[in-house]
C-alpha cells in the first residue's frame, strides 16, 4: 500500500531502539526510559540517535506525574559524573599540572546528564520538549530529591543555547498570527490584557510597538517581550498609557518611549537572562526608525515598596522620623490601604520615604531592597523618576501604595552606572529623587491638602 | 542632525569600551584585543557586553595575519583554566567526593577561552565571525603555538551551537537565491560544477534533488548539501548519472535515490559532523515525498584504493596472489592507469581484489581504510555494490582505476549494522559482494576480452 | 535638508496635475475633482498618471456625503459615451456592416467613466478605494440620480479585474495574522462569530478548515469564505458542528465535508460572484489533502421558508390541503412560532411541505422561491436533504421555523444538474426528498408525538 | 484507492466536458476546440467552466502549427460580433439616443472573442497561456487571415489586466531566485549579457539595482526590467559604466542614477507599454531610499541615427551643409565606420549633426525620427546630452557612429515636457544641446585633433 512504506520504516526504527534495551514491541516505554537513555548515550543507539530521542521524549510524555518526579530523581542519582575517571583525572592532573589535563579534567567532571541533554535534543522540537521538561521539574521541585543538580545541567545547557546571538528580536503587531497573539494575552505578567480588545489597543495604535525575543528552534513561542507607548513626555501613570480614549499621536512627532510592561513567558528557561538585551536592543530598534526619540524610560512596579514600609515602621533606628510614622496610621485599619483620599494627602511623604526605599534600604547583599529595581539598575539604567499614585488598581494599591517608578535607559550612561552598582551597589539616581531621600519633608497642612485633592502632587521632576 | 543621535549612540558605547581598556577614541585597538577580551569577561563589560563584542571583532577583522597567529597565541597561553581555583577545586573534592563539589571541579577546570567565545557569540554575526576565526586559525596551525587547545574550545561549542537539532534542511533548486547557488559551485567537492549551466543540470530536472543544512545564524551559508539522482535502477557509473542528454523520468515512476554527492562547505566546522544526520532526514524527506522510492544508495568513490593497491601488489604475504599481481603489471608503465582497454580486460580481478579491501583490509584500528567507507559503515549503510570503470576521469582513473561503489541505506537495519560495526568493526555487505571477496578470480581469456570491449563487465549485482 | 528633496518632488508633481486644472497649490481641491477627472482622461494628464489619480482619489476621500452624492451623479451625467462619435460609427457601420466598424462601434459605445476608472486605478491602493467608493454609492443609491449606470460600470470593470483567475485561496487558520481574523468575525453572515474564542473553536481544532479567495490588490481583504466542519456523517442541524464540547475527529478518518457557512466580505463588489467557484476549488483542495473524503455537503439555511408558508396557508389552490393547514394553527398565536414542543409535533409535516416548497413552488421565472437553493441548485449541487430543528436560533425558528437543508457538491455531476436546471428549471434532488415531496403526510397520532418528544423525527436519509 | 477518488473526479469533470460537445472520453480535444470554445461561451459550460477552460488550453498546446493558425483564423472568423444583435441595438438607439441604449449597443458590438478569452483565463495558469498564445499568433501573423482581429482583442484585454496597478515593482539583485536572473539574461535586449559572471557584476556591487514589474498571474516572469548605475557624474559611455575593473561607490554617496538599460520581457504583452511607469516609479523607490541622489538620467542608444544620417547626406535641401557631406566621407569604405581614429576626427561635427538630428529632424507625424528618443520624450524626460563614442561595440559603431544620449527625468518638470511634446511635438532639450543644434560647426584642424586623438571631444555639458 502507498504510503506504508515510511510509515514501515520509521516503525522499524523505534521498534529497534526498543530491541537495545528489550522491550517489547508496541509497549509503552514506561519504567525503562532509563535504559533508552543509556542506550542513547552508549555508543550503540548511534545510528538512529534521532528516532531513539524521540522514543524517549514521547515515553516520558506518556508518564504519570508521580513517575516523572521518580525519572528526574533517576537522572539525579545516576547521571552524574563518572567519578572514577574523575579521580583518575584528578591523579594525573596533580602529578603535572597544565591546561592539557586540566581539559580531561572538564571532561571527566561533566555530569552526564548533560550529554543525555544534547542527544534528546536531536529529536524533532527536542528543545521544546526539553524547555517543558524543565518547567514540569521546577513545578515539582520539593517532591524531587537531587532537583538543583538535574536544574543545574539544564540551566547551563540552555543559557548556551539561548544564547543571545541565537535570538531573534520580532515587532509584534496587529498582524501577527493569532497564535502568537494568544501567548502574549496569557504571558502578560505586570497589567494583565483582558481580552483581544485590549491587547488591539495595545498593538494596532500607530504610537504603540512591542517586540518580542523568539528562538530558531521555539517557533511560536515568545521568550520575552515587552510593550511600549510612544509619547510627547515621560508618563507618570499607567492609567494615563492604557487610557481607552487618549487620542494616538503620530510617532514621529514622539520624543519619548516608555516601556510600560516586560515580561518573561518560559518558566522552564528560570534563570537566563533576556531583559537586559530585549531592552537595549529595542532601543536601538526604535532610535533607527524614530530618529525623534529622545528619552528611553521604563513605567515600572515597585513590588517590594509596602511590604519593606510596614517593616520599617516597626524598626526603631531605621529610616523614618516618629512623626512620619504617626502620619502613615491612616494607611492602617480596614480598607485603610486603599482610602485615596488619604493616600493622595500623604503623597509627598510617600514619595520621601520611597527615595529613601531606593537609595538608602539594602538588602544582605548590599544591594537594594526592590527587585525591578536591582534588575534595572543592575542594566546600567537610572532611578529618574518616582510618581506618586501611578498605579490606583487593588495590585498597585497592595504592593506599593500606588507609586510607579521610571528608570532611564541612557545608552551613554550605561555603562558606568552598572559598573558602580556592581562594584559598590551605587544606585545611580537623578537628582530629583537624590533631594527627595536627602529632604525631611514637611508635615503638609491639612487644609491645603484637602484643597489639593484633585490635583496629584507633583512627581520628582525629571532632569533637563 | 535627524540620524545622528543613533550615531552618537552607538559611538559612545563602543568608546565607554574603549575607556575601560584605557583605548584612546577613535584609534584600531590593534594590540589590545586582548585588554578588550578581559574586559569582556569580566563583570565590568556586562552591561554593554554586544557593543564590546563587536568592538573586538571588529579589532580582530583589522588585524594583520601575523597579529592574528599571535592573538591567537595569547588566546591559548593566557585565557586557559584558573589553576587557582581548580586546585582549591580539587582540595574540596578529594576531602569529600560527590558530585556537587565535582560541579564546582568541572567549572574551575573549563578553558576561560569558552566563555570569551559565548561573549563573543552576542555580536550581530557573532557566530559567522567565530566559525571564520577557527577557519583561519586552522589554515595557519602550524605558524600558531598553542593552536590545539585554542581548537579544542572552537570545536566543543560549535558542536554544542550546531547541534543537529538547530540544523535546518532545505531543499536546494533552480527557484534558490542566486548567491546561495554560487556557494553550492564553490563547495562541491566530489563531482566539480563547471559553470551556471552544469548546475541547472543537476537541479532543474524533475528527477534530480539536492538538500543543505542551514543554521539559522549562518543564514545564506550552506553547511553540507548532498545531490540527489531519482531513477529506475541502481546507477553504477558517474557519467550515467550527470549524462547531458539523458532523458528525465517522472519522479512517482522512480524506485531509487541516488545520492552521487556530499560535500561539507565551512571549513571552520571541521570534525562537526552533519553528513550522517543529512542522509537519514533525506531519505524520510523522500520517502514521504515520493512513496514509490524503495533503495536509497550512494554512488560513491574509492579515493584510497590505488594507494592501497601499489602498497599490497608490495606485500608478501598480502591479500593477492601472485599471478594477480602479474597481471596488474598492464597498469603500470607511462598512461597505463589511463589506458581504458587494459583497464576493462581487468575489471574482473579489480572487482575482486576491491571486495578484499573493503572486507578483509584493515587499518591500525581494525576499521577499513577506505576514510569514504569508514563514513558510510560507521552510519549503518551496507557496501551493496562495486562498479567497474564507474568514474573515468582523471582522479577517478587515478585515485580506484574508475571504480566506484554504492552503498545502501535502508532505515530498518542501519542499527543493527552500526552496532555490528562499532563493536566489531564488521563490515556490513550484499552477498555479492561477499562472493566477491571469497572467490579466487579465473583470469578473463585476453581474445574474449577484446571481444567484450565496449560492454562494461556486469557490476555485482543487487540483493532482490 | 535630507528628505525633503522627495517630499518636494512629490509636491511638485501634485501641483502640476492642479496647474492642469487650474485649482490653487495647497487648497483642498474639493468641488474641482471634476475637473481633475477630465485632465486625467485627456491626453494632458498622461506623464503624470499616478499622481493626478492619487490626487482625486484623495479630493474624494475629502468630500462631505452630500458632495460624493453629486459627485457620482456628474460622472453619470457627463461620463457616458460620446454621443457624437457614436452617431457617426453608426453611419459607418451601417453603410458597410462588418467586424472592423464594429469595434469602432463598440469603442464609441463605452461610457467614458470605464476609462476613468481604469485610469482612477493606476493609484496606489487605487482598487481599494474604487471598491470602498462602490460600496458607498450602492448605499446611498436612492440619493444618487443616475446611480444605475455608474454602477454598470463598475461591476463590469470589476468582474474583468477579480476575474476567478486573479483570485488567490488561502487557508484561514489560527497562524492567520489578527487583522485577518478581525475581519472574518466582522464578515461572518450566516451563524455569528460571537467572539474570537467562539473563532478560535472554529479554526484550531484539526476537523476544521476555512478557505478565502483574496484579490493580490486588495492584501488584507478576503472577498469571500467558507468554513468547514469535516466528520463521519452528513450533520443535520448547526448545534451539532458548532458544540463547544464535541471531540474533534481525525481528518484523515472524516468522510464527510460540510460547508456549513459561506460568507461574502466585499459589499463594494455585489454581483461579482465567487461563491461558485470558491465551493469547487475548496472541494478539490481537500480531496487532495485528505483522500478520505467522500462527500461534500451543506449545511445552508432555508431563508424563505417561514414567508413562503405563510402566504401559502392562505392560498386557495396551492399545494397544501386544508387539515395540513389546519394543523399548522399550532405556530400561530403569541410565541407560537417558538413553542419548540409544538415545533417537533409538527415536523413530519414541515418536512414534507418544505419538500414541496423546494420541488413545486415556483417564482415568476420558473425558479425555486428561495435564493440559497437557486444559488446552490444553479452551480450544479443537489437537494440532499432536509433537516427538522436544524437551527434552533430564534432567526433560525423564524424564518425556516428550524429547517435547515443539505446540498450535495457531486463535481461527476454538477454539470449535468446545472444544465437541466439551467434549461427547464429542474431542481436535482435525492430520491428521498423527491419522495418526501410526493407523500401525503399521515397526520401523527398526538399521543405517540407527545411520547417521541425528546427524539427528534428523523430526516430524509441520504441516499446510499 | 487512496488517492484515485480525486483523480476519478479531475476526469470526470473533464469527460462531461467533452460530453457536452460530443467528443469521445480521451480522445485528444483536436480540431473541434472550436466546439469546446462554443459551449464555455454557452451557458452549459458555466457549472464546469473552469474545467472546460483547462480542457481547451491543453487541446490548444496539442495542435500542430498548422492547426494553430487555422484555429486563430476561425476565431476570427466566428467569434466577432453578433451582427443581428448588433443592428436590432443600433435601431433602438437610434430611436431614442440615450446612455442607457448606447450600453446594449457596447454590449452589441463586444466581438465574442472578448469573453471567450475572459472564461478562458479561468483556467489555472490562464493568463500565461494567453499571453504566450498570443506571442504565437503575432510570431505567425501573416500565416493567419484575420489576425488582426483577433490580435485587437487580446490587446484590449490585457491592457485591462496588466493595468499599472495591478503590477509589483520588486529589485532583482543577487540574492533572487535563479530562474528569475535566467530570464534576465534571457530578455536583456540592450546591452548583451554574456554569462552569470557578467550578470553577477551587474546586480551585487552596491553601487547597482535592478528593478523589474511582475504580474501576479505570471509569477516568475518579469514583464519589463530596467538596470541602474549609481554613479557621482552623468556618464557619457556605456564601457565605463560596465567597466570590469571599476570599483564601486558607498550608494549613499552617489549623486546621479543612470537608467542604463530598459528590456521589455513579453513579446505576447506587446504593445502594453510599461516603461514609463517602471521609470518613474523606480526614481521614487531610489529617491526615497537614498536621498542623497539628485539627478536621473538615462543612457541610451540612437538607434535611428546611422540610417538616418546615410539618407540626409544624399539630400539635397537637408540640414547638413556641403563641406559637412564632403568630411564625412571618411565613414565610406570598407571599414570606414569602424576606423575609430577616423571617427574621433570626426566627433565635434558628428555632435552637431546629431543635435539637429534630434531636435529637427522629424518623421510623418512631426514627431523625432529616433524611436528611443520618442519614447523618452513622450515620457516627459529631456535630452540632456550627447556623448561621443559612448558604445564602442559593432552595434554601437554601425548603428550611432558611436554616439550614446542621455535623457533627463526630472520628475518637476515631465508633465509640462510631456504636454508641449503631445501638442506641438516640441522637443525638450537642455541648453547645450539646443546650442550644439545651432552652431555651424568649425572644421577641426587635422594635426590637432591627432595630436588629441587620446582624449575624446567633451560632450555637450549638463545644465548646473
Amino acid at each position: 500500500m502507498d504510503g506504508s512504506f515510511f510509515g514501515d520504516l520509521l516503525q522499524s526504527i523505534a521498534d529497534r531502539g526498543r530491541a537495545l534495551v528489550g522491550l517489547p514491541r508496541g509497549e509503552p516505554a514506561g519504567g525503562d526510559l532509563i535504559g533508552l537513555c543509556e542506550a542513547l548515550l552508549s555508543g550503540r543507539g548511534e545510528a538512529s540517535g534521532v528516532a531513539l530521542a524521540q522514543e524517549i521524549l514521547d515515553g516520558y510524555a506518556a508518564l504519570a506525574p508521580a513517575e516523572r518526579n521518580r525519572f528526574f530523581t533517576t537522572l539525579a542519582e545516576r547521571f552524574g559524573p563518572d567519578h572514577d575517571r574523575l579521580r583518575r583525572a584528578i591523579s594525573s592532573y596533580t602529578a603535572a599540572p597544565g591546561d592539557r589535563l586540566a581539559t580531561e579534567l572538564h571532561k571527566a567532571a561533566e555530569p552526564r546528564r548533560q550529554e543525555l541533554f544534547r542527544r534528546l535534543n536531536l529529536a524533532p522540537g527536542g528543545t521544546q520538549h526539553l524547555v517543558a521538561m524543565r518547567e514540569e521539574a521546577l513545578r515539582n521541585a520539593k517532591s524531587i530529591p537531587g532537583f538543583d543538580a538535574v536544574d543545574a545541567d539544564f540551566a547551563h545547557l540552555f543559557s548556551s543555547w539561548f544564547n543571545r546571538g541565537f535570538l531573534v528580536l520580532r515587532r509584534i503587531d496587529w498582524t501577527t498570527p493569532a497564535n502568537i497573539l494568544q501567548k502574549i494575552i496569557r504571558y502578560e505578567a505586570v497589567h494583565a490584557i483582558h481580552d483581544w480588545e485590549d491587547l488591539r489597543r495595545r498593538l494596532e495604535p500607530p504610537d504603540r510597538r512591542c517586540f518580542a525575543f523568539f528562538h530558531p528552534r521555539l517557533n511560536d513561542e515568545p521568550l520575552i517581550f515587552v510593550e511600549v507607548a510612544l509619547t510627547g513626555h515621560i508618563a507618570g501613570s499607567i492609567a494615563e498609557v492604557l487610557s481607552e480614549d487618549r487620542t494616538p499621536i503620530a510617532p514621529d512627532k514622539a520624543s519619548t518611549a516608555i516601556f510600560y510592561s516586560i515580561s518573561n513567558c518560559q518558566e522552564g528557561l528560570r534563570g537566563i537572562s533576556f531583559g537586559n538585551f530585549l531592552i537595549k536592543q529595542v532601543v536601538q530598534e526604535l532610535s533607527r526608525e524614530l530618529p525623534g526619540l529622545r528619552t528611553f524610560v521604563t513605567l515600572s512596579p515597585v513590588p517590594g515598596f509596602a511590604g519593606w514600609l510596614a517593616k520599617e515602621r516597626r524598626r526603631e533606628d531605621g529610616l523614618m522620623a516618629d512623626d512620619e510614622k504617626e502620619r502613615l496610621k491612616a494607611l492602617d485599619g480596614e480598607g485603610g490601604h486603599r482610602d485615596q483620599a488619604a493616600l493622595e494627602a500623604l503623597q509627598p511623604l510617600l514619595l520621601s520615604v520611597a527615595a529613601r526605599y531606593f537609595l538608602k534600604a539594602q538588602g544582605a547583599n548590599g544591594r537594594p531592597v526592590d527587585p525591578v529595581a536591582r534588575f534595572h539598575l543592575g542594566n546600567g539604567a537610572r532611578l529618574e523618576r518616582i510618581n506618586a499614585m501611578g498605579d490606583r488598581s487593588p495590585k498597585g494599591l497592595a504592593q506599593a501604595h500606588g507609586l510607579m517608578v521610571n528608570y532611564l535607559y541612557d545608552l551613554r550612561h550605561i555603562e558606568r552606572n552598572h559598573e558602580a552598582y556592581a562594584a559598590a551597589g551605587t544606585v545611580a539616581a537623578s537628582s530629583a529623587v537624590q533631594r527627595l531621600a536627602a529632604q525631611k519633608p514637611v508635615p503638609p497642612k491639612p487644609s491645603k491638602a484637602k484643597a489639593d485633592l484633585p490635583a496629584l502632587p507633583p512627581p520628582t521632576p525629571a532632569e533637563p
